[in-house]
């Protein structure tokens, strides 16, 4: 064999040490490292539908103690490295997803907007630059649909000074997630355990966009696109079955966070779920029958693009990426 | 649970059927589909160095029946099956690879150029494009460094008019490859089997970029690159060990085509292996090398971008792409 481990690598240091004494290459100006990132969107065709997934952004933050309610902080550092991600850090991505039937765009949740985005450092909202690079234009959004309430998924309606981002749009919100969080006394309950920030943003969001349209579970938002009522993370939380001539996708929204720990680790509850025991349940439940149906699936928080098939692998699931194409 | 599997899926034209009747929707004009891709780059830094990961395309073509000269036919669908791939096709993907060390920009491998891109409608041959989209202009190109002579590999190197595509770079190429090549009897033996196109095309491209620079295993391509002796793939093939700093990355090239079929069997000899034998025990004293150091691998015929690690899975090995960042 022609290399040895103690071989492989050699510091820059080091050899520019060794090459010293070289002569100098002719005189051409460096080019300027770059420092910025391709467009974060990526695009397919499901049957005659077109599916942009547009990157929001990806926020990184130490590792909570209690990120897993069920299990300790070091088996969840443990998973993270398995994935070779920072072990003391947790990262999200957030991934909205556009879809153009030919007839209407839809924007399926909206990211952390502007509000969310502050202090990230344009780690977050980056959604609405993403989508400019897509080729689409606010103003032209016939429907957001909304899978539930919390901040990552709607705070992306308004601008920071609350104008609304997709002016023309219909926005349509899940009838159980409304009646969750409209109800005074779910409020009340939980503004005593500090964690009513859903009812509050809730109400300041559907304030401002007025009498949101409520869809029901079982039911079409948009044509071929059927609402699944996946609830536990919080109740009214929504996936959707998008079906265009024999293509099939399931938009599964928050049935798992980071792929690494809750695909791979489905019985973890994670610190957001709002009822983490019918979580899991809904979590495996919709994982077997995307298994069964041999569906793709394209995922919120799992790596950008999000899009990729799930598989049993011994007590959990593994996620297994679509190929990138250069073409759709 | 909220959902069961029949209702899962409602066809857009069964939906169109049960809407028929509703008042139209205000008039506005159809966003129209956009058929485009996102253009094909992704950047991350290793130490001080920035690298560019740049797809030049994927070629997609009928699996031939000896795609793997040791396995059959059959098994190897199964696995294209197993990884959400067309059982019948094979899928390859070419990404060369840009460093941009502050002081040189560096060009691994070239892709299959303008003659390569001939008749596949822009499935190949993107590279250009995709580098300019990236920011970079092929004429401030300091060096290009050929990891072994297969044409996906060296005919970006000119245009179809024979044109130095980096016209003031300096050209480097491994010495074992070389002799190879320039090896006259080589080149008969080969011409009886008719498999003298690697022999043409060198001697062509060479014979336009006159005298390129004949590197050496084991030594550096650049400060901080190593260049690692990887035969098997051809007798010259050459891998590098990029180090900056305390970033370490393998450029693999082709230690492994399609990561579906030889990570998860590096028993199986490709059909475009010279020395199937030698490519395998190539293969594994390299995976194994990188699993000790835990060192990210840049791949260039792995899904786009071909960035990930490699971990023992069974018999096999398992290839674990990382995740997709928004910044650098």
């Amino acid at each position: 064999m022609n290399f040895t481990r103690r071989k492989l690598f050699v510091t820059a240091a080091a050899a520019t040490a060794a090459t010293a004494l070289t002569p100098l290459a002719p005189a051409r100006a460096a080019m300027p490292l770059a420092g910025g990132q391709v467009p974060g969107f990526y695009r397919y065709k499901v049957g005659d539908y077109e599916i942009t997934a547009v990157m929001e952004g990806v926020r990184r933050f130490p590792l909570p103690d209690a990120l897993v309610s069920n299990a300790k902080k070091d088996e969840v550092s443990l998973a993270l490295a398995e994935a070779y991600l920072p072990k003391d850090m947790m990262t999200i991505t957030y991934t909205p997803v556009v879809v153009n039937t030919g007839k209407k765009l839809i924007v399926f949740d909206t990211g952390n907007g502007e509000l969310g985005a502050k202090g990230t450092n344009g780690a977050t909202g980056q959604f609405i630059k993403n989508f400019k690079a897509a080729g689409f234009d606010p103003a032209k959004v016939d429907t957001v649909v909304i899978s539930h309430f919390h901040l990552d998924h709607v705070d992306g309606l308004l601008t920071l000074d609350n104008k609304p981002v997709f002016p023309n749009a219909e926005v349509m919100v899940p009838e159980v997630e409304w009646k969750f969080a409209m109800d005074d006394a779910n409020m009340a309950k939980a503004r005593k355990l500090d964690v009513d920030i859903l009812f509050n943003r809730a109400r300041h969001n559907f304030g401002v966009i007025k009498n949101p349209t409520q869809y029901q579970w079982g039911k079409e938002v948009a044509p071929g696109i059927t609402a699944i009522g996946t609830p536990g993370h919080t109740p009214g939380h929504t996936s959707f079955a998008l079906q265009s001539g024999s293509g099939k996708l399931l938009i599964q929204t928050d049935v798992t966070n980071l792929s690494a720990l809750f695909v791979r680790h489905p019985d973890w509850h994670l610190l957001f779920d709002m009822d983490g025991n019918l979580a899991e349940q809904t979590r495996r439940k919709f994982f077997d029958m995307a298994i069964a149906e041999k569906t793709q699936i394209q995922a919120f928080h799992h790596p950008f693009p999000g899009l990729g098939h799930v598989e049993k692998d011994g007590k959990g699931y593994r996620w297994v990426p679509e190929m990138w194409l250069p073409t759709i």
